[in-house]
């Protein structure tokens, strides 16, 4: 990881202290830094082993970073590598949100302004500087406490290039994401929004509705099928306000796709259509094999 | 287990062949036989351990048997029941299937039905001995191989008596499922029905609208909210449809209660009332918290 040796992580949770955890433990960083809102967090970010040293000082944090992995909430993530990109002239920034098409084009948007406000040379202005990135990767729970060194072994994380970022900084933010064991899919940011819509918001979304449908004096016999399908329900309700209302025509496209498809099940329910019904649930289950346990 | 020394096991599958290997495990039975359709299941399952011995005759499988459990797919399950009740004149019955309401109402007619024509004593008819249960434990997978002596620990068994089975037939079945490691409930079959179509059915029906709405170039983006949320839309299709036809009408309910959280959910996505929509999530993720992981 040339170049990467002084990393900087804005916001020491889940997905940011795994990052920490991951490069300090294969030795990909000469420090790692953590900077966080309240000293308390930066303190357990810290003690978790996450993290070189802490600070809830973002222009001193970031200072001497060659890279800058902004892993805020997503409705801060614009702020923050806005921030970062003036405190840090020379780093390479890239981000973990959970949605893309939204931050990147505000990014541009913010950046094109300042720079052109500052009458800025376009080296410090953050669109030359900054890609996206989406770790498919995390955890009902939140917290550093929950890090794991090997979060991103083996998963996706979706870089995603605007048509004029910088070639070396793509291949530079997919080396980093690789040397922490990840695949790197590069997808455009309006590409990643209409795919997680499918893939994760929807999914969330009717999780928390079957588990809000769910009578409680019949919790009890609930398993491991209720169990598996709503357990994302369990997520932070204020993060997931913020990815809908990031994506939220992407999300309601899914849906409508997904309610064409019960409809087809209900119907074929209520006709006591079996061969129709049995059609369906094998189609079902045939895309679901197609991805493994 | 008094009296249940030699067990009949009808259908060895990943149900039945788990009630083998607890029993045989726990050293509960003199004898655990198993009775397939088809010789080579039978022999799997004996190779797998599950049964000390196994027959296609269920006559003669059953005839010494003090309690036969009935583990076929649920549309056999009747049928089964009948003929055990014939083959096996003084055995307890139960089953493992997942519904409850249409199993035990037409076991009733047809044991009355085969009384008043023979002119039966009711001693042999099944309805006095047959009471039906539900393990709320499984597995998208089928077959003994996959069979567990530990399925049923700590997992939950509804019972479900009818108004006029005898108590101590229910006592005796809820101790055999105790003995298994499971906690029993009783609950009518009525009641068991409209639960389960919540708690499981529900979810089945989601979770293989779910995944037959994802795009199939989008695959490659599904982690593991996906897997969680499809996970049980990979189960066996056939059996599915039995189980939706024979609960149609809880099932509907469930699903308009389900439809009903969901457009409140898409409704605030769409009006861009974060407030409205957080709350929903909030409520949603205390109905799972209250279940854990």
């Amino acid at each position: 990881m040339p170049d990467q040796d002084r990393v900087a992580i804005v916001g020491v949770g889940l997905i940011g202290g795994s990052v920490g955890l991951a490069l300090r433990e294969r030795g990909l960083a000469s420090e790692v830094v953590g900077i966080g809102r309240r000293a308390a967090s930066v303190e357990k970010a810290r003690a978790c082993g996450t993290i070189d040293r802490g600070t809830t000082n973002l222009v001193e944090g970031v200072a001497n970073a060659d890279l800058v992995v902004v892993a805020t909430p997503v409705d801060m993530i614009v702020d923050t590598v806005q921030a970062v990109a003036q405190a840090a002239p020379r780093a390479m920034i890239t981000d973990a949100g959970s949605t893309k098409a939204a931050i990147c084009s505000e990014i541009r948007e913010a950046s094109q302004q300042a720079s052109s406000l500052a009458g800025d040379d376009g080296r410090t202005h953050a669109v030359r500087r900054f890609v996206g990135s989406h770790p498919l990767a995390g955890d009902h729970r939140t917290g550093p406490e929950h890090a794991r060194a090997n979060l991103f072994e083996g998963r996706t994380v979706v870089v995603t290039p605007q048509d004029d970022t910088p070639p070396g900084l793509v291949q530079r933010v997919q080396e980093f994401w690789e040397s922490l064991g990840a695949e790197v899919v590069l997808l455009s940011p309006e590409e990643h929004d209409r795919a997680v819509a499918a893939t994760s918001h929807l999914p969330h979304l009717v999780a928390a509705a079957l588990a809000a449908a769910t009578p409680e004096e019949w919790l009890q016999l609930a398993a491991t099928g209720w169990g598996d399908t709503t357990r994302i329900a369990a997520g932070d309700a204020q993060l997931w306000t913020q990815i809908f209302r990031q994506n939220r025509r992407a999300v309601i496209d899914a849906l409508r796709r997904f309610e064409h498809g019960l409809s087809a099940l209900d119907e074929a329910i209520a006709a006591g259509d079996d061969a129709a019904l049995s059609t369906l649930l094998q189609e079902a289950k045939r895309i679901r094999d197609a991805v493994g346990d």
